[in-house]
């Protein structure tokens, strides 16, 4: 109990640096009003919550490489909004004698690594944090409808050049595009990460939306449902940026919101990365 | 019972031609051997089994534009691989009203048109028919393992030489890699559509395996497994051909297969093409 009015207390830069990893996730979780779902994802995934944390890392998924980073870092406590183990519940028993999964454990294990989980609530927070985050990111903040976060009335563009807009300010490699890129539109609606079809048509279905942008999408639901409005003449279209380049801003937005609320423990934004290649010419 | 017997028995073309849609499916199913799951998806999914059958399509996914071309060559039964309405059972209730599912809805019964799914039993058939109308398209017979219908041994090739290669066969706007374009390679399985992740890690976990060519995987499951493996020096890469692309060959190759079965009735292959767009330079 003690220790619980300390952390929520004022508390001197220097000491603040011997936090264990479960009170910082403490603070942050205090931070957030939204109830906590008693089935959320937002759990310790590896390593142990007492150790002391001497880094914060945020990333939208701690691959293999962005461990690698946090440790030349310094820092031991990854925030990671997806999962670490390949699966929405981190589940590892299908995964024991894996070479791929045992590698990755052991590096947790190793460095003293601990893994914590932010998806839920940092989605459920008023605003949305990966929203707030991809809002920024593009600029979009001056064209939000008012009591709509996630829907904008942008200058008049195309399809096309919409994602050619987002794939600049967004330094993506693979955007794809479903409908006619050709279509005018000033009406976007913007859904992170996979948000399911029944989202993604309840968007797509407002007279005043003409343009969803996404991460992904299932190809044999909405991708087709969207091919079949523009064949239909609908103003309807689809832009498709990837889970991670729908996402990553979000986190980046996190650091910057967790500084503040430990001003003694450096925090790092350390982005995952586009997973994706395209062919070579 | 008497229908039963003529349909079963040989039969003069012109006779041929006024089989009922349910005929022809029941003629086909017949040819398969793999036992039907009680739960299939491959059912009649719109217009009346007892039309008398016009022409025959096939196609990936009977999209809009494909139903009208198949009105236009004056074919009334679809064959179609995918779902017809957005999802997987082609569930309609969360549907209705919807403008996309009513306009669709609406220009079937128009057309007196006939929908049948030709999905599990078209793969559990022996040779699973996706399979074969992919190697076909990509000339990979002669590269077959034997005992193996999905896994080739290829001329040694880099990951990057074969998505390009595979974007030339198979007319591909959206190819996406993960891992190492330069990674040399020879061994490589072939998984249709969304195989699921348990399928996709059997095939990435095999030594003899290093690249794994796929049509539409989560993109926080398999998709980050092999990131994960290639930062970590594994050989391993993963091709993502698109769902359309990957399983487009072979509803190319069932039209084939379903010409000598139906000799009085014309049987047209009617590709849904590739969803995706690029963005524009």
């Amino acid at each position: 109990m003690i220790l619980a009015v300390v952390v929520t207390g004022a508390w001197p830069a220097s000491a603040q640096k011997q936090l264990t990893a479960q009170q910082v996730i403490d603070k942050i979780k205090a931070q957030i009003s939204a109830p906590v779902n008693p089935d959320t994802v937002d759990t310790f995934k590896a390593g142990d919550p007492n150790t002391p944390v001497t880094g914060i890392v945020t990333t939208f998924l701690d691959t293999y490489e962005v461990l690698q980073e946090a440790v030349s870092a310094g820092a031991n406590l990854i925030i990671t909004h997806e999962p670490t183990f390949y699966n929405h519940r981190d589940e590892t028993g299908f995964l024991k004698g894996d070479p791929v999964f045992e590698q990755k454990m052991g590096y947790i294990r190793e460095h003293h690594l601990v893994i914590w989980r932010f998806h839920d609530q940092w989605h459920w927070r008023k605003p949305d944090g990966i929203i707030e985050g991809f809002t920024d990111a593009v600029g979009w903040g001056k064209y939000r409808r008012p009591y709509e976060q996630n829907a904008f009335t942008l200058p008049p563009t195309t399809v096309g050049q919409l994602a050619a807009d987002l794939r600049a300010k967004l330094n993506s490699r693979v955007i794809r595009i479903v409908g006619d890129p050709l279509l005018r539109v000033t009406d976007v609606a913007y859904l992170p990460g996979a948000s399911g079809e029944d989202n993604e048509l309840k968007e797509l279905e407002r007279d005043d939306v003409q343009v969803l942008v996404a991460g992904e999408s299932r190809e044999w639901e909405t991708v087709e449902y969207v091919r079949d409005a523009a064949a239909q003449g609908k103003r309807k279209a689809l832009i498709l940026l990837g889970h991670e380049v729908s996402e990553e801003p979000g986190m980046e937005y996190c650091a910057r919101w967790l500084r503040p609320l430990f001003p003694g423990i450096p925090v790092t934004f350390i982005p995952a990365g586009e997973p994706f290649q395209r062919v070579p010419r």
